[in-house]
């Protein structure tokens, strides 16, 4: 656990989020300003700054539980397709320096760029969202 | 092996590729189409037509030489990030219908946006940063 670290809160649970999946080593949470409706953030619960640093045991459980809610978006929410993305450096749009997999849910047509301009999501609809993938 | 896939012909060898590294696995090869200098293709050896549909060891295999690329790119191409990014669909831009992982170097203030509009790289240029990965 690293100090000040926000998803580090977030796996300890001191910070507040809505959990969809997790495992001994990975957590899945909605993130607060989706890029699309679904959007979720899969951690690893060890701390490591970006992919680079990440432990292969712990960036297997990540991505391999990404790949189910990929599959699970996808059934649940009637998206489309997904998008697996990591950010490794502020250069690539890293802004939590926690190892972290986006699964970005896609619906044909959606008007999605990256990158996306974060704004804060209506937590109903989040929480409405997540109850689906539960 | 899947008739008519391109990454199939490319992991055979009957269809050309600049190949940077490869596992028993899975293989990487330059993107001729790159989104920044360096962008490279890490793809399973076995057909599968997204990530969804991958076996868990292929696509950890895949994940983890990606992990490793990552790093090279950043130390051998003075990148100053890179992106991990999986389309799963068309509808979030896949177009080649076998599995598979962009590493994306990133360098500082660099314009990427996504979906970037490939277009045909310069095939000395490609050459010449394939050829610092070695
Ligand atoms: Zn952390
Ligand atoms: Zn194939």
């Amino acid at each position: 656990m690293s100090e000040n670290c926000l998803f580090c809160g977030i796996v300890a649970g001191t910070i507040p989020s809505t959990q969809v999946a997790s495992t001994d080593r990975a957590i899945a949470f909605m993130d607060i300003n989706p890029a699309t409706a679904g959007h979720l953030l899969v951690v690893p619960r060890a701390h490591s700054t970006d992919l680079r640093e990440a432990d292969a045991e712990d960036l297997t459980a990540a991505t391999l539980l990404a790949q189910s809610l990929v599959g699970l978006v996808i059934e649940r929410l009637d998206a489309d397709g997904a998008n697996l993305l990591s950010c490794i450096g502020s250069a690539a749009w890293q802004s939590v320096f926690h190892t972290h997999l986006h699964v970005i849910p896609r619906y044909k047509d959606d008007p999605l760029q990256l990158p996306w301009h974060p704004t804060s999501g209506d937590m109903d609809a989040i929480q409405a969202t997540a109850a689906k993938l539960l």
